[in-house]
């Protein structure tokens, strides 16, 4: 923990997750190259394959967040971001074989820390993911990784994506709090600055590995950040969980 | 269980919550108890007054179904009517502990078999309240009662109320599922009959005590009904968890 924030302890914890609370490259990475394996494609870098589709989303996203189209699942971003990157990767795939890798993103596998510091963590407070993922991405994923929640917050009871307001104060007003009285817990300045613009506190975890050994953003946390840690378990212990 | 239903086993189960997962009527009596003593109110039948503040629960509900008034949750409804329960027994309390009574709402027991028999079936399952109850007060519950659940859904999500069809619908919506692959608890014959009309399997769960000694309704379940059982153990072993 880097710096004590001066704020009166938190009631509720949100979480981005996507990187934060799970490993989504080598995780995408192994289920592509299970499949990819199964048509004889054991020359394709699946690594680099994750990270082509991961860099689809944020503009996908932006297509919602400027209001060019309505408020969509990430099953349904990925699914036609797949499309787009087998087609890069000169990847033919059948349809079916599509829609189930879409649903990789369903089975990401946690970060060593994750579970354990989790696990603590909801010992004192609310704990609840705010993340891009829709709610039947995330109750699958949390079966998957084990991870515990008391709720399924974020984009889909917002109908928009980080880091549009209605997001975080959606999540926060669906907990009976207020802002002040929640932190939002993430490994990417970007969301923690707006969350701390409407008024969340804000924990920085540090996963320097998300986007492989070459990760040159999001290293450590932005200044104004009220708690910097690297790992969960060093969030727990900071908050006196 | 009284009877095999022909379906395919459900991938998720939706619970009603208040007299189906917890009693609600000696929780709310015993915390008005506590209260009340501090007045001196020794003297009041609390039992009467769970019921009575409870019998104000669908009338104002179908404001809200009817399109008279907008959706307000429970914590809006619960401190509206008990203004009129306390004026009807003669109580006069300090505007806070009204304040603080409303919430006994999010404090209520678990009926004895509850807990485990949750635990068992959501080794199983997808486990999640579709209840009249909000998120905020469903995840305060949760936390007081001990219940582990995947998603909060219901009347949140949907902004309707049970038995509108959006509630079911919004409910297995948010899990990505269609309606045959989800079953409905509760121990309320009509809750379930809405629910099978959305096409959800239905399971009845009997709680002859939900109302107290004298109660005369909901003591079996109706024809039609997929499973019938004595609590949530039963349920785990009818449906193999």
């Amino acid at each position: 923990m880097s710096t004590a924030s001066g704020h009166t302890p938190p009631r509720a914890l949100l979480f981005d997750v996507f990187g934060t609370c799970v490993d989504w490259r080598t995780s995408i990475a192994r289920q592509a190259a299970a499949l990819g394996s199964r048509y004889g494609l054991d020359e394709i870098a699946w690594d680099a394959f994750a990270d082509a589709w991961r860099a689809r989303y944020q503009p996908q996203m932006n297509t919602v967040r400027s209001g060019m189209r309505e408020w969509a699942t990430l099953d349904v971003l990925h699914r036609e971001s797949l499309d787009d990157v087998l087609a890069e990767f000169g990847v033919d795939l059948r349809p079916d074989d599509r829609d189930a890798l879409t649903l990789a993103w369903h089975r990401l596998d946690p970060w060593p820390d994750t579970v354990a510091g989790l696990g603590r963590l909801r010992h004192r407070f609310i704990v609840a993911p705010a993340s891009n993922g829709h709610i039947a991405l995330q109750v699958n994923l949390a079966r998957h990784a084990g991870l515990t929640w008391d709720a399924i917050l974020g984009a889909e009871i917002a109908h928009a994506y980080k880091p549009d307001p209605h997001v975080y104060l959606r999540s926060v007003a669906a907990l009976g709090l207020d802002p002040g009285q929640v932190m939002m817990v993430a490994a990417h300045n970007g969301d923690l600055h707006a969350a701390a613009r409407c008024g969340l506190q804000v924990a920085f975890v540090a996963r320097p590995r998300e986007y492989g050994p070459g990760q040159a953003t999001d290293l450590v946390a932005d200044p104004g950040i009220d708690i910097a840690v690297s790992d969960f378990g060093a969030l727990a212990t900071a908050l006196s969980a």
